[in-house]
């Protein structure tokens, strides 16, 4: 009898961390591009840091609601409807800890063991890691490398079909901008997604953390535009488009009121219940990040710009190489490379960032973390000096690999 | 076909808070002593809040480790270390979001469906949720009411046998000082369950959340100094005993080395991954509230006899009470009556509060949410005016209700 329990989970992004503090210990230099921090390269707006300060020298350091508070779920409320249309109040909204616990909670208020939801692959690995944590099992749809990593929807109808008879999957998850692919989905192809969601009567999850941060002329379309009148979340937060990852503030959003809507809201309040509430003071500096609006156009658009800068050098440089080969990224701030594996001395994309990180100190993720093998992820946000000397070692390495 | 999981899960604690939100919209005046949170008597101490305010300035708005940051996790074992003995590194430790994802995480490491755990009742309602969140099922031992919710090791060993054959049960979870009863267990009856968890090889958890609120002369005693040698997990965290329930930072201790303690901590290390890292800037504010012990001793000292006061003084009002009696705590800051149920015409503690919220405005949580019905649990932080007011109208509810 094992101990712990048969599911075993854990972030690919995050595998190596404990590596990679005793290789720091030992004196050596690591240039990590794993994890998606903005906040690590540009500073969080100082306005948010000042209502954070300031609920602080308020005493706001008691429990909150297990809701969120009330200012923020409005404030998040009137974000999304002055973005994207529609008539929603804070009624809909739900504050968790990152987008990670949003996650967490719809799988643990839908998945009981034996069920299935439908990703699409490569998915960011949390989507698989709750899913599988609630006993669920994952339907997986694949996105076309060949058409800059484009839907086929013929493909994800085939993964809707696999549910056993007479249990149909209890969501479809998608991500859009898309982490690890960088791109954003085509207003056509959400439309396709959607009338799938609506042929099959499945709960449409939509992960839109990145929508803010969207280049190279491409357009994000929300799901909350295009699902209207069928049962949807749109999972969203403060920390990607607000620059502020370690304040841990995710957005759940359920906009609808028929019957599956309205008991997934109350589940997952109820769920929310027993973890009491997330922190409360950041909680009033993202009221302030959100309603201030002027603050909040000029401080995305200069990181935006940046981003696009760093995200676009680096996918040039990736293209330059013979040795892998990325779809151009228009969203997010990930290059999610395809290693040409036939041509290098190598089993697979988990040695190769092993021996990346040992022998050139990159850290970087390993696709198939991601369910895409022979790929890595590299988390573009560093200034473009450093990029290249890190995309210079990776190069370095498949050179030495070279068969 | 249900769409949501079969598994139901809430808080007695928090299940009226939006009746409680209602009734004040419609301009009620409620008080509510439901909610455990030192943090709106007491003001969080200064030398945290500025700690707090320079990590942000300092900007420390990045994620960090899932494990939490290697100075708290240090100061956790050297506050452990200086308050219980023994040789803890920061190794052992690691931050979670609040006690309760520490309750949350040792579930999802060790629980498949159908193992059991072993609980004592009445018990904090957190552990229930979680377990039964995770598959699994509670086997429940009593506290002994009428010897002052004191351990009958009796009924702890038949709980302990009622395990299916050959799948013992994953854990002992013992929480001291004690939510709701506030009983600190004596030392002789923390060894006999200790004794137990060697005999039946049972992991130990205790929840000590609560270990520098004790007084009336009670002696608290660590499971740390007991169960040396033997796999254990201390729960604890910020929230109550330095009064940053917000702040949402607890911590797991895993102090031995064995091979089930190993295998605990890396799982639990792996599902820590997955949402990435608790607030950032609010473990740099723990560091502070941690290592300043001398800030520290007088703000518990001043806290902790305040409390004590208090909840004498709603303990004594309470058994001056035909309706009611109270074993007297010595811990924590909860007194959780039994209703003469009897004697009153209402048919469950559940239906009692309701009517309580309903026609005297005082928010209680039921005593059925803790495995103990005909029982309330009442916060007594408050001032002793407003309790005294509070305790007053649950006496006029009774007599209402009296036969």
């Amino acid at each position: 009898m094992s101990v712990v329990s048969k599911v075993r989970v854990g972030s690919p992004i995050r595998e190596a961390d404990q590596i990679v503090a005793e290789l720091r210990r030992q004196g050596k230099t690591i240039t990590s591009l794993s994890i998606g921090d903005p906040a690590t390269y540009f500073k969080t707006p100082e306005n948010i840091i000042d209502a954070y300060v300031k609920a602080l020298r308020d005493s706001k350091t008691s429990y909150s609601s297990s809701l969120g508070i009330l200012e923020l779920r409005d404030a998040v409320a009137k974000r999304q409807t002055r973005l994207y249309g529609g008539s929603l109040t804070g009624n809909e909204v739900l504050v968790t800890q990152g987008a990670s616990e949003g996650i967490d909670f719809i799988n643990r208020a839908l998945i009981d063991p034996g069920d299935t939801a439908v990703l699409f692959r490569p998915y960011y690995p949390s989507y698989l890691a709750y899913l599988n944590l609630a006993g669920g099992r994952a339907l997986l749809a694949n996105y076309s490398e060949e058409s800059n990593w484009g839907v086929d929807i013929e493909g994800l109808e085939r993964a809707i079909k696999k549910a056993p008879k007479g249990k149909k999957p209890k969501y479809l998850m998608v991500i859009n901008p898309n982490n690890p692919t960088g791109t954003v989905l085509k207003e056509e192809d959400l439309k396709q997604i959607v009338g799938l969601a609506k042929k099959y009567g499945l709960l449409l999850v939509s992960d839109e953390i990145y929508d803010e941060i969207v280049y190279n002329g491409a357009k994000f379309t929300s799901v909350s535009t295009l699902a209207k009148g069928i049962p949807h979340i749109i999972i969203n937060g403060a920390s990607k488009c607000y620059d502020s990852t370690g304040l841990r503030i995710g957005f759940l959003i359920i906009p609808e009121h028929d019957r599956v809507s309205v008991a997934i809201r109350e589940r997952i309040a109820d769920i929310a219940s027993i973890r009491l509430c997330p922190n409360t003071p950041s909680q009033y500096a993202m009221v302030e990040a959100l309603n201030n609006v002027d603050e909040h156009s000029r401080a995305i658009a200069r990181m935006r710009d940046e981003i696009a800068a760093r995200v676009t050098f680096a996918a040039e440089m990736i293209n330059n190489s013979e040795h892998m080969k990325t779809v151009k990224p228009d969203g997010g701030f990930y290059a999610f490379p395809k290693l040409h594996m036939g041509k290098l001395d190598i089993r697979s994309d988990g040695e190769f960032v092993t021996r990346l990180l040992q022998e050139e100190c990159i850290q970087v993720a390993r696709g198939s973390g991601f369910g895409a093998p022979d790929h890595i992820r590299i988390v573009a946000l560093a200034e473009k000096a450093v990029l290249e000397k890190a995309i210079s070692r990776i190069e370095a390495l498949c050179k030495r690999l070279s068969k």
